[in-house]
């Protein structure tokens, strides 16, 4: 940390600011320029974090030089992490196309959805089962029958599933039933959700939220991988902004600024950040260009009979070409598409 | 609603578009213009909320014409709403002062503060017991016992006490002890959360999330309403914004904007809204000038010793004599302070 | 300055950085803690704000610990600036009223606007010229025409006149008709017109960019200061923000902002800044309580017939009741609002 | 355009509105539904636009069914608009790869950016003579003297240049020198300036305002248009937010949100987005992969001593690698970068 004091602070006031330093157990080095005086403070990471210099009478601002969060840093872990869902591979090189409805809204809609993405090259399927709205009196999704569906046709399929968990209370009930649970955006900083979902034993897509930084976002994995869950994908799906001829701002830059920072695997959600089916074809192909390590898509056969956000949604053969498009991208760009967990169907 | 339909709209789409709405269950009115073709959707208000109308091929696009809430809104309840948190009554021109420190962190620091704030002319005791943060590393709050000194030290103090609950599973430990329960901005769309504390019997402190609407404000809290709690206090605190001098951006037209709208009594937060001290002052004056129903100040006594947030916190004198002024203030916009529960101290 | 290094930065890449520094004529202060080196970098002010330090290979951040204004800075000039137009005081206690249309559109309409806001209690008469419009196809201003009609009502009533110039070369006539130049939003980074108009020997009204950080603003003013205009008004009127409910986000704690930073006096303009006349009354009572010299108010006496933006004006009447309310409040401030030039009307 | 009356509107209050928009040469089309009433108005386009609907007494809300601009919009013109900068082609399949320092220094360095660039596949030269800087203490560029060597350096590589016009003033004097006129973000709604580029006979680069949305870009567009000049090539470089890590937030969804409403061809510069060079590749591929018609990169070979930015500059190896990537990309995608003006060097 950087302390800098207000212009004409005087020994007095500098004397207490070495006090207080000195008292929570940290080190001072005092600088004076010819404007301002600065004090280098140095210690223990954890004990720096925490310390509340900022309150300290004169002190005009404090800079952190330390990235506030260490699990997810690469700098603590090197290489990039891998995270298994089920028997699909992300990060590494591996991407992963996770593609179904917003909603689990029966099963033989699913089935015909799941038939079709498979086919089309996605390897994780998706469906809420218990769906955020912001209105009550939305759809609220099924309920535990949504996540039997949503198992039964990733079964049928070969297809690992995710889905989204919101109140810790539902952690043991979606973990019995899914391959890897997802932290939706609205709950990105819900910590006693992060801590209970990092005490589970299955991978975790953490969305960001909508006025998230990249830093707030590791800091929320940092929850997860502080509760001992190592297996944390991230997930970019757009940011809250001025512009309103999309639903959010898709931030792409997010994944090459998160990859330079964290081991963590990202992937990019176009369809939530876009909210317009004729935009996520282009977003997703800029997402592998950009180096994403998957794409996630809403695909629905009958949008018009949508319980859920149909309107954002592709239709399954707008996500078949657009498969074909990044199928060659994800090669040229030296990526792989695992398959689906089994053989043919 | 009206849906506007694409330009170029063939007889075949448009004939669709209608088959569609008469099975929702709604009824459409077709108007040619020389540009466009639009449609009028008459029915039942809850039917036109949820109807996916925007997936239907041919649709440009869904204007609303209805508020998205109904008992939130002004046109459900006429009259300002009164909320009573004990004996402290809220809205209907009575100002609610509520104060205290981030994080209750020790009874005789907490009494300390009690003293002083009471002696201002606070009617209303804050601390956080459960404390959400950015951090898994910083201080999470004494949790219940953190409860329990609160609600003794509101008792001596005849203050009724505020805190937040972040966790569906906490909602019943902190009804025990809290006089209201704070739903922090981090929170707003955490819809389990919402629909516990709708069934609480106490009321709630809805705070406006970081990037949330008006509208997803007052969605937030049709959420509570709608679970039977009829008692929200909503709270302005400030959104994120590019501004990189103030820790978010204090948005007070949303307290005219909400009182438009909404019977709901609105108070607004400062504190966390500028995160600085000497912007405080002038923006509660503000808030009272704009016509809220209270302001939310976070106080310290020693905010360099504090373990969350105490570079944000007002001094006990510098809020005595912010309360001063906005007692002059409270008093040429014709509203009154309500005393704390009881007698003097 | 404040230099901080990569981690794992070696002795060549230090001695790098440090040889740089030195051949830009400035001073190093070398300190190595245990995660990161850092080196302070002292010299003179000028030549620190444009040394191109961040672009040293092995420099991780710089953290710039003077601000970037000078002759705008409360450091250079301690006491709160006055700046006269014509008769009329603005800052230091005295409030500046502006209103008018937001376009001249004729003597008639303008003489009776005028009439009704200064006996309302108004200073300052307002009124386009040259209109920046968002489309080409929208009134753009009568141009000299409604410069000689402002000015002409401007004498009859009394009321120095403050209108918008858009262009370098319309400086020199707005000059000749106005008292006071005002520079809009989206030109607040124009930095050639900023340059015209601190060559001008009149007042400048400076209005907050929509995107622009109070650090930009009073880096825009530092234009007018340094090419020798030293009266300039700053104008807070809304930043663009996700709230569609508004025009714009007013952001109030930008007046203690600014008047922390800079001796100059800031108004808030509530009528841009929401364009919503329902909204209008809280925000400029807001305004005065959170510390504004004055307040800027669009009023229309036919507002369903403006040729701009007639939606967003207060009627006479309307304003009328907020200036009894504004004087109140403003005696309560212990602030002066100045009448206009002369005596009678 | 639709209008909604307020809840409760009478008789008397409707009939005037009625009245008014008959008053506007305008026809009203009249629908009673179950909560509000709402008036189809329909007429000349022109005509609708600039109505003042809005402030009609009892009118809620006024619904826009039109786009507001025209010769940008592709229903006037179907086919992609292919705009020629000297002998390079942009838009229509043909990719534009603008690369340069940020301001032009010297002719020796600018000859040694070139000839690299030039090596690397770039099609044209960018350098800025007359820079926007926020602060008017740091370098404003060579003026006449930077065009002069940009002109002599372009003409050597046979490359055709680019550079930013800030003065109405300026124009007649950078269009002798420049092959295509940039106008920055901060002068995207300079109304003057964009009314005398659309009087020359150059084709103009028009960059995104900070804050500006894709409808304000396409109104300043039509600006240029309306003007008589039909050479726009549009150009995403980042909006304002609150993402603190990088400069700007690359809004790379503009680029198939314009495609999809305007002819204009439009590039991505992910230098000015970002500002840093570890961010710039990655965005640089999404950009193409997006489909843009072309890329804009600031190059220095010797960032650490640049007057104006040389933190986000690309060295001319890295571009070089970048140039490689992006080749590839553009075969895929179906897309051709044309060389520049002439044979080899």
């Amino acid at each position: 940390m950087i302390i800098v004091l207000k212009p004409g602070s005087g020994e007095a006031e500098i004397e207490h600011v070495l006090e207080r330093i000195s008292a929570m157990g940290l080190q001072a080095h005092l600088s004076r320029g010819e404007h301002r005086t600065i004090i280098g403070v140095i210690g223990e990471e954890d004990r720096l974090r925490v310390a509340p210099l900022s309150a300290i009478p004169g002190v005009e601002q404090v800079l952190p030089i330390l990235k506030p969060f260490k699990l997810a840093s690469r700098e603590f872990h090197r290489e990039n992490s891998v995270v298994n869902v089920a028997s699909v591979a992300i990060g590494g090189g591996a991407l992963a196309m996770i593609a179904g409805p917003c909603a689990v809204e029966g099963e033989e809609l699913l089935v015909e959805i799941a038939s079709q993405i498979r086919a089309a090259g996605a390897n994780i399927l998706r469906g809420g089962a218990f769906k955020p709205r912001t209105s009550p009196y939305s759809f609220q999704g099924l309920g535990e029958d949504g996540l039997k569906i949503l198992r039964a046709v990733g079964d049928r399929f070969q297809l690992p599933v995710v889905t989204e968990v919101m109140d810790p209370r539902q952690v043991e009930l979606v973990v019995r039933y899914a391959d890897m649970l997802q932290i939706g955006a609205r709950n990105m900083q819900n910590f006693n959700l992060l801590n209970e979902v990092g005490q589970a034993r299955k991978p975790v897509l953490l969305k960001r939220g909508m006025s998230a930084t990249v830093k707030d976002l590791l800091m929320s994995a940092e929850y997860v991988l502080a509760s001992g869950n190592p297996s944390v994908v991230l997930c970019e799906r757009g940011v809250r902004s001025f512009e309103d001829s999309t639903r959010n701002m898709l931030d792409l830059s997010c994944v090459p600024n998160v990859q330079g920072q964290s081991h963590l695997p990202i992937i990019v959600d176009p369809s939530h950040a876009t909210g317009r089916p004729d935009l996520i074809p282009a977003m997703a192909r800029a997402a592998v260009a950009a180096g994403a390590d998957g794409v996630h898509v809403e695909v629905h056969s009958r949008p018009e009979h949508a319980l859920s956000d149909g309107a954002q949604a592709l239709l399954p053969n707008q996500y078949a070409e657009l498969m074909t498009q990044l199928k060659r991208l994800a090669e040229l760009m030296g990526r792989t598409i695992a398959a689906g967990r089994g053989g043919c169907v």
